[in-house]
């Protein structure tokens, strides 16, 4: 431990400087103000949350949890994600009338990481629970107000892949023969792994038809333009009547050239246990985000209501956002001696008066002028006609 | 542990909910926004630090700091403040080029709680640091600052707290015998108790002369609105100096009948070498914010640059802004049922072209519709004239 340098931080964890900074706002008011134009919410949940409800609940591996004991000796974690502890609140507070909820967030999360340079620890979500309505125009809004977000935050090349555990639920179980071979297989397409698959459809040595429909299912249903194509090698059950009328809304709602269907898609979250989607900037191979149904999880928390959501990353988002960069901003500083303070303070309440960004530097305080003055667009000297800045 | 219900937090922990969420949203936004546009520039350090670097250099006691271990075995903690993370930050990156810095932040901090009902251990903090400038021309700044900043926000009837660092240790040195008695005395004024004090100053035992220029001085000094007054209580040094300078800014910027000056005033912040100061609302106990110089603490981290800085707590100020509700928002639902999602989504469109917060929502869906509505000012059924709302 004697060897971390005073200025290291934990594996994973950044700082966010002044233009980050500035880029993740714009995101965050912008999405807020969208999203309570829409009937959204915001709240917030604690960083800290117990691991026996919040940490248990949460789809993410133990491994990656941050935890730590309370002088009482019980164990908390970092809030992991924020579906978890939205379902808490949900539950104990806002769902006694019971009446649709619409909450919002835009936090972060935390996520611990074992090697440098990987994956950040902690970062930031922004997105929406919709949680007390199982219809299916509940999951419709859901995927429409991350579409219509994305588009709001001039974000235009990218796509929607929406999936349905249930439908892959029907495949898995009419073609294999046991649950750990249903488990192995729906690992290796959460990992997107399809040569895995393949190789685990041909060790389980199943019946010739049993394999065969396995693998023109997978081939056939990764990648849906319409849901009709894919009636064939499923049998009709709820889950393909609920994904026929979620592609109608869809399609009423103008978005369904953004939309793909992949029946193949699995989620490391656990807990969405109907439609699913994750949505990808064109050109990129991570998700920008992801959402889907979660009615076990309120579940959990002792309520039997029906929940949807998504959340985007917002670190991905500006990442792919990049290109659209912004020039220097104006700002002006307003130099001054010692003794023209007063003066000084006068000129520069009348320069922010005027709504200009201003700055008051002491001039003797300053042991390289030059490089501070190359921060700003004008430069003011108390006492002396205006000089051009930068 | 197995005593921990679902929706139970850990002690201290506190979800916030939309209302106040706004509140608190309003308050961030409007102090943003005047910070930018007087040169801060807003910047981010992760939730977690290590123990060795940032956890130590806090002035929180080890108590209250939430400790986990990662990995590698390494200590990290959760910040308990924004001060020590934002000198790391300095003196790593920023510094380099040698010029003042005005860095501001609006974060959660974290201190571990160890009753029910107590303090909160997560709370947000909104302020700046000035790094670079020795002057008292930057602790002026700092000052005049968070007192526009707090008139700005709306808030009229607060005072401000002047102290200096160096005068009380000189006081204390003069009349005491040993570095523990100074030590005592000065948890003492921390704690604000002087009934204490004055017991313990008789416990000393110390020669008359210096015991009553002690009772006389902590009379006298802690409450002080010209510092001319205090001259014949101190002998004279580079802090009187220096305070006399200061008020004399404070004047020139029309804010001395805000200020108040106590010689009295000790930290538990031990890192405020300098002036340091303390906010309160007319009428409350805690502080609202506070501030000073900690030129000491940069050198931790391996700088020799000086720095002052305040910090208001968000919580005490909404407290203390409390009186000033708004009334419900305006708010629209559009209500339809299953048959008539696509011209519903044509009406809430326009409501939301419009500018209108509207939320869209099946009818079918509600369990309780009275409920529900009486969250809206105006309800539009689709395929109806318009109907009133609460």
């Amino acid at each position: 431990m004697s060897s971390i340098k005073m200025f290291e931080k934990p594996l994973g964890m950044r700082d966010t400087f002044p233009q980050i900074f500035e880029k993740v706002e714009a995101v965050r008011q912008t999405g807020k103000d969208f999203l309570c134009k829409r009937g959204y919410e915001f709240i917030k949940t604690p960083a800290v949350e117990y691991f026996d409800t919040v940490g248990k609940a949460s789809a993410i591996a133990d491994t990656h949890l941050f935890k730590l004991v309370d002088s009482q000796g019980n164990t908390l974690v970092l809030r992991p994600d924020m579906t978890t502890p939205i379902a808490r609140v949900a539950t104990s507070k806002l769902l006694k009338e019971m009446i649709p909820q619409r909450l919002a967030y835009f936090a972060s999360v935390f996520r611990a990481q074992e090697a440098e340079g990987g994956r950040p620890a902690e970062f930031d979500q922004m997105g929406i629970e919709l949680i007390g309505d199982q219809s299916v125009f509940a999951d419709a809004e859901v995927i429409v107000t991350a579409m219509e977000l994305l588009k709001h935050l001039q974000l235009v090349a990218f796509k929607v892949t929406i999936g349905h555990a249930g439908i892959l639920n029907c495949i898995l179980q009419d073609y294999t023969e046991s649950i750990e071979q249903q488990a192995t297989l729906r690992t290796l397409l959460v990992q997107r792994n399809y040569v895995g698959f393949e190789e685990a459809v041909e060790s389980f040595n199943l019946p010739k038809a049993k394999a065969d429909a396995l693998l023109q299912f997978i081939e056939e249903a990764m990648d849906v333009k319409d849901i009709r194509d894919i009636e064939q090698y499923v049998r009709k059950n709820d889950a393909l009547v609920y994904m026929q009328q979620l592609a109608q809304l869809l399609e009423m709602a103008d978005l369904a050239d953004y939309v793909t269907f992949d029946f193949t898609l699995s989620s490391h979250m656990s807990y969405y246990t109907g439609m699913l989607f994750e949505i990808f900037a064109l050109g990129s191979g991570f998700p920008l985000g992801n959402g889907g149904r979660y009615d076990g999880l309120l579940e959990v928390f002792g309520s039997k209501a029906g929940a949807t959501g998504f959340s985007i990353r917002v670190d991905r988002l500006l990442e792919t956002l990049n290109g659209q960069s912004e020039g220097q901003k104006e700002a002006t500083v307003v130099l001054f001696e010692e003794e023209q303070f007063e003066a000084a303070l006068l000129q520069v309440n009348t320069l922010r008066g005027a709504g200009k960004f201003a700055t008051l530097q002491l001039r003797s305080s300053l042991v390289d002028e030059e490089a501070f003055l190359a921060h700003f667009t004008e430069v003011v000297v108390v006492g002396q006609e205006e000089v051009g800045g930068e």
